[in-house]
């Protein structure tokens, strides 16, 4: 069962929900990072219902996460894949895995772990970084400003913020920097 | 309404999932980092039925995400803050505001962009990163090998796919696992 969309909410955030934000969507994705790639795979592995696997793999292939192609000469037999939209939400895996193991992991600790291939070493926590000086950043040290896609509403509610945490000490940059609207597009 | 719980599949994500995977919820937690703490702050900025935007509330501090606190002597002005829990997920919704901005972002761009509080600058994409030298790593760089908490399905799971991915020359770290000790061929 579909609910409201958010896809019409002005937030990428909201928009990236509407598209990954059902709980098997992303443990779809989950297994399909592990390897996952045939319809019987993903059933076993996440003990899904047929038809619930079914609707969420196609909501992912219409959404250009996933996609899907014929491994055997008669096409019966398909694989999933990641498109590159589907290998970007990695860092959203990983930020939740981590998250998880940290604060929800079952009483004997998390059952799996993320390493690094080369080395076997855990990999290191997500964290946000400057762009220009590579070092980490607290929550605090991040700030919100208008995009190029910000509507009145948007510009309103953050000159309101930016009013709010100057009282509260954390001033914000007195002008957003020239290529700021660039944004986070790699 | 409430689905299935997913707190005992005895995986990280899953059980991130279990607690802040409904969309309003992680949407109440971005507000949050913007600073929002009043009921009805949220409600004005999520547009969030009353009765849902409660429930979400309570789920949140009874997950230790949020913590709730009068403000007022008579004890009716409440002030929902983050926990350092709550903090913590920082990265999972950098990570959904980044893959939002650039997958799924509105035509005219996104609305808001997260920039370096000292000097208005986009903070750069969330990435994983080796513990060991700090570099970037692609997804095909990262692998599972299990946790404390594996059990032997888990085990048993994490061996095949380890077949698999040598099967396709990306072999895993070597690992105390019986079939890990074969030639890994690099």
């Amino acid at each position: 069962m579909r609910r409201t969309s958010f896809a019409d909410m002005n937030c990428s955030i909201a928009r990236a929900l509407d598209l990954i934000g059902e709980w098997w969507t992303l443990l779809i994705v989950r297994e399909a990072f592990l390897g996952c790639q045939r319809f019987g795979e993903f059933e076993a592995r996440l003990g899904i219902a047929p038809n619930v696997l079914s609707q969420r793999l196609s909501r992912l292939v219409e959404g250009g996460i996933l996609q899907v192609t014929a491994t055997s000469q008669s096409g019966k037999a398909l694989a999933y894949r990641l498109t590159d939209k589907g290998r970007d939400l990695h860092p959203v895996i990983v930020a939740l895995a981590q998250w998880g193991d940290r604060h929800a992991a079952a009483p004997g600790g998390p059952p799996i772990q993320l390493v690094e291939r080369a080395t076997g070493m855990p990999i290191a926590p997500l964290t946000a970084r400057s762009a220009v000086t590579d070092q980490p950043l607290r929550p605090r040290d991040v700030a919100v400003v208008a995009g190029p896609g910000a509507s009145d509403a948007d510009r309103a509610r953050l000159s309101a913020l930016r009013a709010q945490e100057q009282a509260q000490g954390r001033p914000m940059p007195a002008e957003p920097a020239p290529d700021a609207c660039q944004g986070n597009r790699r």
